[in-house]
């Protein structure tokens, strides 16, 4: 792999980012750091992606104001975490093929089996920061509207997009049944593959069920959906 | 309660966002907007809220971004929470005397006795998002920049700011022992006054110990606090 299959690899990167993200880099150094993963060594792209994940936010934020003149404030939240979420960043970069440009160090992908939903979700955050860096906001504005246009566009119901804890919240109050309590049983931080396991006990109908993710978050989520699955199935 | 007096109140809550805030609305409409709690009835700030909380955590990003060039994402994140975060906010809002100018619904104050530190937070956000929509982002960057420079100039070391949670993993860790538990033990949700019940357990050591706080994030860091306090003085 000598530098000259490296100058082909940077210029299939700038072509690519042309062509599937929208945007002709200026800065070439910008572009290969926003695809560098920290694994590679070296300059990486998380400082990027720091940038980038309050670029998008704020793109998304103003973008959802506009058009949902009506919405109140928890339906423009709900419909910003739809556009914004890892799962929704991952599915785009896996439709842009941004898996083909990562540069990540020797072993990393093989010991996964390829770029995870993650990694994926956060380079693509890391690209919107390198190209607001390179360009601006407008740039960065009109790379996000190109991504998720469709997406927008496809917004379901503000009620369909509400998550599992209100919606078995909702349910239990509904009945006059006191709130579920989560806790936290099992937690494994390692930096690569954080595991939380979180059970919701509902105490009338002694019931307890448990959820697993890779967030304290997505543990919740799926847990309270379990119990939901429970509480309507009885 | 005329015409008269309430026109007094628009024309001084207009001089204070010129003199305080540093704006000078265009829209007499978007400000009063802004400072209007949901309790008056009406439209409200929330929908603002959401989106003045976006702008002003992308325009802070990318100051502590261009600011700490060498500083790792996990830094970057730091001194962006210790900026935004609802006590700063609320801070920053009593400095302004911000509470002066909100309107509130008959009542609402009284039974709270005066503007929550939340209220006043979410307000100050809002005003950021009529800034942004009365006259631009560099409108509302100038205002971000002018409330938060002392603040972003005393920023302490980063580590300082590392969360109690943190501290109490990295201390169990160093000592080879296991993860702390959470669990949510009471959790009231009126909209007005949440409080959470966290506890917080070490097992090998047989500590439990609880913290409180109007979010359940507060509460753990609340309860992480307390055990940290506890294992070092035992």
């Amino acid at each position: 792999m000598g530098p000259h299959r490296n100058g082909d690899q940077v210029a299939a990167r700038w072509q690519w980012a042309r062509e599937r993200l929208g945007h002709q880099f200026e800065s070439g150094e910008l572009l290969e750091r926003a695809l560098t993963h920290r694994s590679a060594g070296g300059e990486h792209n998380e400082r990027l992606e720091f940038l980038g994940d309050s670029v998008l936010n704020f793109v998304v934020a103003a973008r959802v104001h506009d058009r949902y003149r009506d919405a109140p404030e928890g339906d423009l939240s709900r419909f910003r975490t739809a556009l914004v979420k890892g799962e929704t960043l991952a599915e785009i970069a896996q439709e842009l093929c941004l898996a083909e440009h990562l540069i990540v160090g020797p072993g990393e992908l093989r010991s996964r089996g390829g770029a995870s939903p993650n990694m994926l979700a956060d380079s693509l955050e890391a690209l919107l920061g390198a190209v607001y860096l390179d360009a601006g906001l407008d740039a960065a504005e009109q790379c996000v509207h190109r991504l998720l246009h469709g997406r927008l566009e496809a917004l379901p119901e503000a009620s369909s997009l509400k998550d599992a804890k209100s919606r078995l919240q909702e349910w239990l109050q509904g009945r006059g049944l006191a709130l579920p309590r989560y806790s936290v049983e099992t937690e494994t931080r390692s930096p690569h593959d954080p595991q939380f396991v979180v059970v919701c006990r509902v105490a009338q109908r002694e019931l307890e069920v448990s959820g697993q993710g890779s967030s304290r978050r997505g543990a919740e989520q799926e847990a309270a959906k379990r119990m939901l699955a429970a509480l309507t199935d009885e």
